[in-house]
């Protein structure tokens, strides 16, 4: 069996390409940032990336109907006067090893230089181990010229984070997509690592927007993030909690802070 | 070494047939229900499949004779009225690792593809956590007619069940199934999850059997139910346990319990 | 690189070879007795396998010499009248994942098919967890025929032991042997478990010394024995130890106890 | 993928080339000891090599410059009456699967074979659990010769120590080196293992300096030893630490003392 088996659903041709990639990671933040730009930008599917590096596993929907875990690709055509089309790449999971991590990534990343992409901008969180009021946005990026333009989005390269690095899609994609002539920028929204948070996505795609120069409506985002801020609220202040008649069981609101939506 | 290396015992010709599929998993009750089928059906050795992704090792037979661990497939020529031939997937072990579990799984739906499988069902237990009296049969399937036409044979098809998808081969079966073309329905029999559960592969034997349009006597396999439930009753109530002269030590009945019979 | 490198050392012809393998595993065993062997015979260095799946380690001699970890395979020419040539596998580890294994085994019996071996005895150790004083010789085999024969060198097949089958390299060379066409037996020597056992290795040597037809003089392999034993009664018995002047500290001992000697 | 992405900067001719390696291990002592003589010799840049062997992690510069993991070899051309060429590995980290460091060790001594290599030195640390005012230089080698000639540089080859061998990329470089026809010498600084060790690192190089007749200033290293020594004092010395004003809080002291610095 091939380590990564790609089915492509449509043929197309793209104007510049650049990728945008989100998996699930530190607060689903990329997750939900890439899976959120693709909705509202009403990108379509391109390509499905099964892989042996992920589990072994199948989602069954409400339905009944089996899919099995994968990444996969939506392209979005830009109206005339953008300059980019975009690619959106999000996903089940990242590879569950190193190795895997690295077959998948590259082979991605050869589908998309096929597709002509010499840009990507990789979406995280970064945990800051503490509740984040104001979410800031870190930077990394392959050149200096990438740091200098994305400080002017308001993106923070800071001296001491991330420390250790990147670990994991989000850093490999511009580590390896630079043996794929890639330039590459890496948004990295601050928040607990305690909860999902659409609230540091929402800080992600603000950046993002700007820098791809696509307008995003972010209300529907920004909504999901103050529903989760009542419900880790309701969880953390136990009077409000039991003052409040029919205030859904512990069950319920810990299921909407899950992990992976 | 090959990732799976085949050994066909004999040439067929099969009619439409349909894959049925049973390995070790929770409860045993896929084993249990593919192996009960075959013996059934008198099913015949078509092929073994041995593979790096098992462990290494043999079992020793009662007479000494050793025999490396592997999948096993075999063929049941259907009579005139019966529209399908069958084949059985039965087994000691899945992959032992999850690049092993789709290694082999894409290995035997290739075989099974070639000659000429274009469904599978897949059988399995689906643990509950709790002692289940009249097991219901679970359903998931590729497609929506398939969900339907299920549901008539009495599967239920839950909103919530199972929830984050299915782990191993009875979803991989289908997942990579579907990539080479094939539709599939998984079984899955309620069981506890804490002990061997004959009865449970008895309830999605019944549903498989009308699907199948085969006729299945499950006496044998309700009497060895009836066994284990005298078992596990006589552990869980000490009082019955020292009243009865002559019961089974302790080792003797767990031993009946075992989880790979 | 490849998964196991071979490099032979002397070009030879062999006549019926028989493979003789004792590798590390319970009581060290299996290794002791093919150790022996070799040295006993005098077999001379043949082949040896380097591989990835062995740990990425190198042992220096006393005189500083590294030498990086292998299995290696010795030829004994039988004197006239002794109809097989024996092939001796011996080495510092068996492979330490099951894929590993089962590579290095698959190469290792390829490399003997090819110099005509058709049979193949695996040595071993039966873990007993308890003190063996006159160890047995456990058996099985990939015929109803060996069985036999094995029986009348004293070689018990026993209808439980060993009840979950063999795990590792002495029942894989039979399992994956018969898919190369080979005979064989593994002969099991009991012993505790706990300690290196050249006691239980010399069971197993007088039995394949019969099998084989070979004599061996055992009594350096006894006398190793004896003193494991004095060193072990001493462990055990505080008082005979604190009473024996001049005994060597607990260090020397438990080193000479070592699992791989 | 390939299992390792070769990158080389520059098309050199090199003069019988001896290789150093030095990569991250206990005591970090040959990894300091392999990018000091990189740097005091100001070695050239000239392959880089990535795997998926290392884990999928980027470092960011304090710029906010990504930068895939690796290892790397620089080049040192000798200035006339040295008789060789230099080559020197370093890098981030060492393979993280056993698999891993024999395909990374074996495709570096493949690409260092190409460019002439015939003599290996690899620099390690020795963990002798406890603090080493004066660190010994223990080694072990390939050849006899190399045994003799080592020792009047000082080395000490030492009848129990390695006792259990060498474990990781100092000692495999030796091992697969012999398999391409490579002599070597592993030279191991004495040292805790509690922390990086410059003072171990300089023992180190003053054995290599004299054996590859290249003179080194490691008055640098000497300073950053007595720094670390320092620092250790105070953790070790609450007295001292107290009555020091100013001093750096734990966290400095403790990330100056981490393992890769």
């Amino acid at each position: 069996m091939q380590d990564v088996l790609i089915r492509t659903l449509e043929k197309v041709e793209l104007r510049q390409p650049i990728l945008v990639e989100g998996l699930p990671g530190v607060g689903n933040v990329g997750k939900l940032a890439a899976d959120y730009l693709r909705d509202q930008l009403g990108a379509k599917p391109l390509a499905t990336f099964y892989s042996k590096f992920f589990p072994p596993q199948v989602y069954v929907s409400e339905a009944g109907i089996v899919r099995l875990v994968s990444n996969d690709l939506a392209y979005w055509k830009a109206p005339a006067g953008t300059p980019h089309d975009l690619l959106v790449l999000g996903g089940d999971y990242q590879g569950i090893s190193p190795e895997g991590q690295y077959e998948i990534t590259e082979r991605v990343l050869d589908y998309c230089a096929q597709l002509g992409v010499k840009q990507v901008f990789t979406l995280a969180g970064f945990a800051q181990g503490r509740v984040v009021e104001e979410p800031k946005v870190l930077g990394a990026a392959t050149a200096p010229a990438l740091v200098e333009s994305m400080k002017k989005f308001g993106v923070v390269f800071s001296r001491n984070d991330p420390g250790g690095g990147l670990i994991g899609a989000s850093g490999l994609f511009l580590g390896l997509g630079r043996l794929f002539g890639m330039e590459g920028v890496c948004l990295m929204g601050e928040t607990s690592g305690y909860f999902v948070d659409p609230h540091s996505a929402g800080a992600v795609l603000r950046v993002l927007s700007k820098a791809l120069k696509v307008e995003l409506d972010l209300t529907a985002l920004e909504e999901k993030a103050k529903e989760i801020d009542k419900i880790a609220q309701r969880i953390h202040d136990p009077e409000q909690r039991s003052g409040e008649p029919g205030a859904a069981g512990p069950n319920a609101p810990r299921e909407d802070l899950g992990y992976i939506g």
